[in-house]
């Protein structure tokens, strides 16, 4: 059994207010293209398929056409789970319809214990829970940490183990001893939601969601596949891909194929003189997501607009060496009581922009200062 | 060809504040049950399934199981589409699955031109629109209301008449001559939204949703079925239930089955005095949906309470005959000024229930003001 292991999707997810649909659209195409010349007989998705429990509308769009690509269009059969990001009752719409093309997509923790069997393997499909669906299923009050709850789940899969088959579990949890960015913020680590990886040992692979470097955990028979994008600045310097896993009763192997992103996630470096010069923005990638670490110490007036004027896509500017305090070129601050509206406006825009107001601007101004002022009389 | 027509399901609606998903379970379970009896070859729902764009996840776990029963175990075949209440998106994940048991879920324009064939009957699944969809679709500007995009829709529709066939139309609109209720409040009547019924007339028969009577429309070739359900005050003496539909080349003819409602929408009407006796309500279904006209004009201390006691689901109290006014026990109200707090609370307690502060919790109200004002100047 030859299978394509993905995870931690997260349609509609936004990086630092930029829209990222466009990037994960591509990233599928790219995944679905290496399921291709992989040649593999399925394509498993370790959760986490949307950001969030209620997506928006253009995040639904785009998850619809992948699932429609991916399973009817080029009929890969899809193992999926729903991860913590997702709404578990939302995602379960169709699922029922979804079987007749194998495409299996488990969001309760039922049924997790009818292994989907395909070839020599036998696929337990694990989605993400909380212990209050565990102490439920049990039946058993003690319940408290997924930990808990997590080893009478691989007990009652044990026993549905078929021994000439190959035994893979699809899981969206933190394991214990894995290492973990900024981007994967719900879960503790460390703590109650942990599972430790001795837990997971008689599976021939544990194909992992919910951190999103695909070296978190290193593990003879367990990888998290990572995210398909980079999703924060922590994961700048991550390798984003997928697995590709052969399982056979004998021997299980992985190996990993790379997802080169459409706009990358990149830092640079510089004096504000040196970024906006075209010597040095011609000689890198300005479409990018950049995060700017600048030398300068001295205030820069309205840097982020000229900034943006030459990187579109700027997600964070930091000052490498801090910032010079502003020259205190007005009054002290108590005096700012005594000003008259337009004044401290005026001063404002002054610190803000570098300029002054003109003539017009400051006839304008005190226009509309006495619209409001009889508009307030008038109340 | 013979099909039940429902429509306006509105799964999630709550009745002033109350929720309606157990009487919503129970009004299918009926519809399933005529459908059996009646042995329809599909079932049709003519729109507004989900109450609203964003459903709660309470009503997707009822329409889930709803859809499930319907199509999947009772293997009807299912034809459907989205109403103005419904987000077409999030209605739409799922629908390319479905089509393989036979339920035809339509949410786009363009889906409406490719009749689902059923027997001797092409059927047309329209869903709701807004005037730029059929802009967009027939790429013309002209288009600024539903009336002119319909006509388009229609002459496109009758292209693709098998005449040896009868012809179908499921849509989601306000037909110019149509009643209205109070419940069906999103469409204009009579305005921009209005499609006239002299478009229609080419169909065998229109099974239409949106308004929620059944008798809103009369006309030889088209009926609303209305709501499951009554959805307000207004269609307290609405007849619920749905439409049995029997189409041929040669003649269409349709009966009404009804539908008894778990808990029906009542009005009932006397003084306080005669409301709350058990000689009274235990004479009429106490668990109904009530809307009481009381015939008192005195003002009754704790009114709503001591109704509620009696009548667990009061959906509104009106007063026949108006109310007095209330004898001034206290100050006038510019005086209300000069009082501190405490005394205010109190006011406002015997005010509205006919009571005084006990002792004990004039003191529990003077500790918490305290507590309130050493916080605020703790600020």
């Amino acid at each position: 059994m030859r299978f394509l292991h993905t995870a931690d999707w997260h349609i509609g997810k936004k990086l630092h207010g930029y829209d990222l649909l466009e990037e994960q659209a591509d990233a599928f195409q790219q995944i679905i293209g290496i399921a291709k010349t992989e040649k593999v007989d399925a394509i498993v998705v370790a959760g986490d398929l949307y950001d969030r429990s209620v997506p928006s509308v253009e995040a639904i769009e785009v998850f619809n056409r992948m699932i429609v690509e991916m399973n009817l269009q080029e009929k890969f059969p899809v193992l999926a789970i729903s991860g913590n990001h997702d709404s578990s009752t939302r995602l379960e719409t169709g699922g029922p319809w979804f079987v007749q093309s194998n495409f299996h997509l488990n969001t309760r923790l039922d049924q997790a214990f009818e292994p989907v069997e395909m070839n020599d393997t036998q696929f337990f499909l694990l989605p993400y829970f909380e212990p209050i669906s565990a102490r439920l299923y049990f039946a058993n009050e003690e319940i408290r940490t997924i930990e808990q709850g997590m080893k009478l789940v691989i007990e009652e899969m044990k026993n549905r183990f078929k021994p000439d088959m190959a035994h893979v579990l699809i899981s969206h949890f933190f394991v214990a001893g894995s290492e973990k960015t900024d981007s994967e913020t719900t879960l503790m680590v460390g703590g109650l939601d942990t599972v430790p990886l001795s837990l997971l040992e008689e599976f021939d692979y544990v194909a992992l969601g919910h951190l999103h470097g695909k070296n978190a955990l290193q593990a003879p028979n367990a990888r998290y596949s990572g995210s398909p994008l980079k999703f924060s600045l922590s994961e700048m310097n991550q390798q984003k891909g997928v697995w590709i896993v052969e399982t056979s009763h004998q021997e299980t192997t992985f190996e990993f194929r790379e997802i080169t992103p459409l706009r990358d996630v990149v830092q640079i470096e510089g004096s504000f003189k040196e970024l906006i010069a075209p010597d040095f923005y011609e000689s890198i990638d300005r479409e990018a997501y950049l995060h700017i670490q600048l030398t300068d110490r001295a205030v820069i007036p309205n840097m982020m607009n000229q900034l943006r004027q030459v990187y579109p896509r700027v997600i964070g500017v930091e000052r490498l060496y801090g910032r010079e305090q502003q020259k205190q070129k007005h009054e002290p601050k108590k005096e700012i009581k005594t000003l008259v509206p337009t004044e401290l406006v005026g001063r404002f825009f002054s610190d803000v922009t570098g300029e002054t107001l003109t003539k017009k601007q400051q006839i304008w101004l005190a226009e509309n200062f006495e619209t409001i002022h009889q508009e307030e009389r008038g109340k």
